[in-house]
């Protein structure tokens, strides 16, 4: 989503840095009210990372598993806590010369960690000068 | 304890970022001299979502692994930095309006992953105008 | 490689912090074009745990599973995309009086998730007055 993004930014400074933080609804009854999903920065060229990676994030923290206390919200919604933590859900991006200073092959990603996450909110700040 | 960090801020600025960093005492002979502990952002309402992400995370790092070579400090030692590099040592949050702009079920964890942590330090600043 | 950064930083703000981010090389034949590094804080005393770090991250995302589709570049390579989105590719540091203000154990450690990785580069930020 680096694209969407990029789309929305004012004039960037010549020399700073962006912070992308995922917030969420504060609607109690909807699921995009809880932190569960996440942000990180990864290959944006092969979308066979993106499949692998989700591969991943449900082998490290499945599903189902007898001995989770927080079940109320449903079976994906403790391991989306916890994947949401391990990968973190704000990234913080170097400004240089008035643009994102990320390497060729380097995209933002937003990781939806529910199985049906709903619209998720992001607040951007930018800061420098 | 995200109220114990925002009843000891000043007045934020309009528009920036806060960070929070731990950092660990300097006593050799303490515990808490070793960076073995995280900080993260997860839900704040369901306390049983706490006791999940230590099941998740001992799951994840298990202690007395047969093939663990760094031991001297205890079975919990080796562990806990894992697990301090799996959740991350410092959170940036941004600041909106002179608040910290967090979603309403957002609240900041400090992650202790020694058994016996001791007191723990962290540096906040606070950047914006 | 505290030293190596901090050996090559100007004269810090009093107060502030510092963001530090892998980017990668913009050759598409070069290793070092994708994103498969990671930054982290931890222990810079024992050896030792630079060693069971590697154990640990390698155990939590094993190479060669019958599942992954990104395969083409070796089977390090999206283990490496894995293993730095679980560490993360920038940290933030407080700058307080002049200085990093990092525990007295507390070390910079660069990942470097592939087996062969090549030249890494850094962009470092300093962010303060």
């Amino acid at each position: 989503m680096t694209s969407e993004i990029l789309g929305q930014l004012p004039k960037l400074p010549k020399t700073g840095v962006i912070n992308i933080f995922t917030k969420h609804t504060s609607s109690w009854t909807s699921q995009a009210a809880k932190p569960s999903g996440g942000l990180s920065i990864n290959e944006n060229c092969d979308p066979d990372v993106r499949i692998d990676m989700e591969t991943i994030f449900n082998r490290l923290v499945p599903e189902n598993q007898p001995n989770y206390e927080h079940t109320l919200e449903g079976s994906d919604d403790m391991p989306a806590h916890a994947k949401s933590t391990l990968s973190g859900v704000s990234i913080t991006i170097p400004i240089t010369n008035g643009h994102l200073n990320m390497g060729t092959w380097q995209g933002i990603y937003f990781c939806e960690f529910r199985n049906y996450g709903g619209a998720r909110k992001l607040v951007v700040t930018i800061i420098g000068e």
